[in-house]
């Protein structure tokens, strides 16, 4: 299954409301479960770096269906996954990545949010996500 | 002077209204005057290829402040811009890519449609860019 | 609908067999409708430049759901789709990726074969995409 | 000497049967002693993120003639390969990639597996690699 573009663009439009309610500017991407890209916003004066990691965090969150700050902690010096970022172009492995699933727990892809702290970045994100449950 | 987020929506919507009139399926992205992405829609069952085409359009009108198809003319073997594609990490130079301004005529971003014909990619973009005017 | 690795053996299976009965050596490649990698197989001996050429044979074909000699064919100098080659990392516009349907006509993916002349290729990559309809 | 497509086939299945065995959904690539992809298998639901991270790993494993854990006991901070992952495109320095001799203990190739923690990585990868001894 794979999320539609009218759920995409729910998700984003959720995840903009949170970023407006905790004061914040993000850019907002959301792939489907192939991890292509279905939809995206940057929010006017949001990081222009944050838009490619938007992305990242996205498809990192989809290629191991974990939230993407879950890989970050694998990744870690000493960690079992050092280093695992050089992979698939480029991950981003800090929080703001979070799967997208519908109410029977089935993956439709995923949201990556980037543009503050990773811990905003992730409540908007989640955000994003509780859009489609 | 740059397009907002909400410029960038209202382009995205109008192109997608454009497309459903015509009968086809498009991704369409739009970046701001520093060819930073603004927004981006996949409509559902378009090409997934056209999700990278689209944004390279939208970049390349933005970068030499034409639409994507004059540059095509100029980038033909034995003409003046011959393989100008290789530059900035790889232009799209058929139409589709049109760039956005306002009713003062000041470039405010561009816009890139990519899913079909390149004379319905074209239509598409004109449409989003219209919008805005 | 996705291809399994179950159909994505069986393809390759039925190329190889077809590349052995017209005595010639293949790469081999099937991607899912994501255009993921789900098999591959390098036949010995067989051209080493054409393992990254079938991969991108088949990611073209379900890029823009047709052959990939299609797209060739609009690529040329002066025509519309011209130097599309510069897309999506890196395209292969000339035949030998072939989309993969099921009996009801849905795309579960496609198969790409490189390895020899353009028109074995094609003849391989089609017997991998029949054996699964 | 190089691994055959048969015997890339042969240490595919084994590991294909040790990953059910183990209750688990892998990602195996397998590499010649050129470092070229050979095989490959995506089981159905493993991780799309470890599609390419195998073929790193099975890479990783045959460029430093050595399992790719073991280069990552080396790459870590103050370590005397510090951030080699930088390296040939991109290497995967921990377990998984695992070389694979024939019974004179001469390199063939190498196999590289993932989809789950680095221990059951290594795993079907070591069973992959025996099945060719």
């Amino acid at each position: 299954m794979n999320i539609t573009l009218k759920q995409a663009e729910a998700a984003i439009l959720a995840a903009k409301a949170k970023a407006i309610e905790i004061n914040t500017l993000m850019n907002i991407a959301v792939v489907d479960s192939g991890t292509n890209l279905v939809a995206f916003a940057h929010m006017d004066d949001a990081w222009l770096g944050s838009i490619d990691i938007s992305q990242r965090k996205a498809r990192t969150a989809r290629y191991f269906n974990m939230n993407s700050g879950e890989i970050g902690k694998l990744s870690q010096p000493g960690g079992p996954l050092y280093n695992i970022e050089h992979s698939n172009g480029g991950l981003i492995s800090f929080p703001g990545g979070v799967l997208i699933k519908n109410s029977d727990g089935v993956i439709l892809g995923a949201i990556g949010v980037s543009g503050d702290s990773v811990e905003n970045d992730h409540i908007v994100a989640q955000a994003g996500a509780d859009a489609i449950k």
